[in-house]
């Protein structure tokens, strides 16, 4: 059962002025100007209720963070999450991926994540995965050269589609792991969502796509 | 329990002349010499019991097939069946994989594959595994432009290993399925082995890696 909207939380969400960027477009090829200096930009594409994200936040001052999350609802949460733990380094956008090439100038971002996304499983829904090769040409647009992709997902049909599409569209793999909390390549920062399933003893699967010279 | 070998196969093996080449060196660079003209060459490493590389080369009489094993009892019973079937597009090679540069010349193979080969399991025998970059430099060399290596395994941390290995030397991934027998990737053509555990239900993992110009 779809859970219902809270009411308020949209006029909540827009009331966190320092977080929230209320008109993406307008940055475009200039974000930096958004934070205080000039850092590389690091990008979550659906960052649910935020753990993963402003973990990193905290853990790497010199890196800037921009979220990106349709549902306003649990983009809240994550707002909060950052509120509370002051951060300085990280921007919300209440946003939709399809139009992420609206929003960053070419070879804008160092790094794209993309966390248990949808995984949209029948195969006439497969445009509409963030790791299908029309997505993954957007994002290859607006990464700096040397610009990484790191993805996980707990779903292996997913995982399978998305190694096939990043390879197809050049990006070159590495780190790729079948069973991230029981394997030899270590992520300690995890989502909600990880640990949840995690915990019930599903494997997470994970790679990086580097976009070569 | 390791078999005991049965006395003779190695005189019952060298008897084959027809298809066995005993001086593999001596064709170094013009293998096609071996055959009645020249056509691409596929290579199988490690072929077992020889149903794959026999099978494969009934269907496509336009390609050489040259199938290396270093177990005499083995590849007996693999000539015979190439024998029983009259084939003239096959050649079998007593020998070590890890010598293969040994007697093929640079860029000299269109194909290689890779069938449920030895997993070593444990960490520092990684270097043993046909799949290790070292092997796949070997491979590379001895490939020519757009060359490819076919790779199956029921060994999951072999497979998640190798994609790492092909990826880290350069080799474009493509087909990468996790279940070959119930996924849309087909491969109709199967080994000895493969036939055996698939229908005891294991996953059948298997990709493909493409040498690039």
């Amino acid at each position: 059962m779809r859970r219902r909207k809270k009411p308020g939380s949209k006029e909540k969400l827009l009331s966190h002025q320092l977080y929230l960027c209320e008109e993406p477009e307008k940055y475009k090829g200039h974000w930096n100007n958004c934070f205080d200096e000039k850092k590389p930009i690091h990008v979550e594409l659906g960052i649910g209720r935020g753990q993963f994200i402003t973990t990193l936040a905290e853990l790497n001052p010199d890196i800037h963070y921009i979220g990106i999350e349709i549902k306003e609802e649990i983009l809240l949460k994550a707002v909060e999450k950052a509120e509370t733990k002051k951060l300085k380094n990280i921007k919300f956008l209440w946003y939709d991926v399809n139009k992420i090439n609206d929003i960053f100038n070419q070879g804008e971002l160092s790094r794209i994540y993309i966390n248990f996304c949808d995984p949209w499983p029948k195969k006439r829904w497969e445009k509409r995965r963030l790791t299908h090769r029309s997505f993954l040409e957007k994002y290859k647009y607006i990464l700096t050269e040397n610009g990484e992709i790191h993805f996980k997902t707990d779903n292996e049909k997913l995982f399978e589609f998305s190694l096939n599409e990043f390879s197809y569209a050049g990006l070159r793999l590495n780190n790729i792991t079948f069973d991230l909390h029981h394997g030899e390549t270590k992520d300690p920062v995890t989502t909600e969502y990880e640990d949840k399933f995690s915990a019930m003893g599903m494997k997470i699967y994970r790679c990086e796509g580097f976009k070569e010279n």
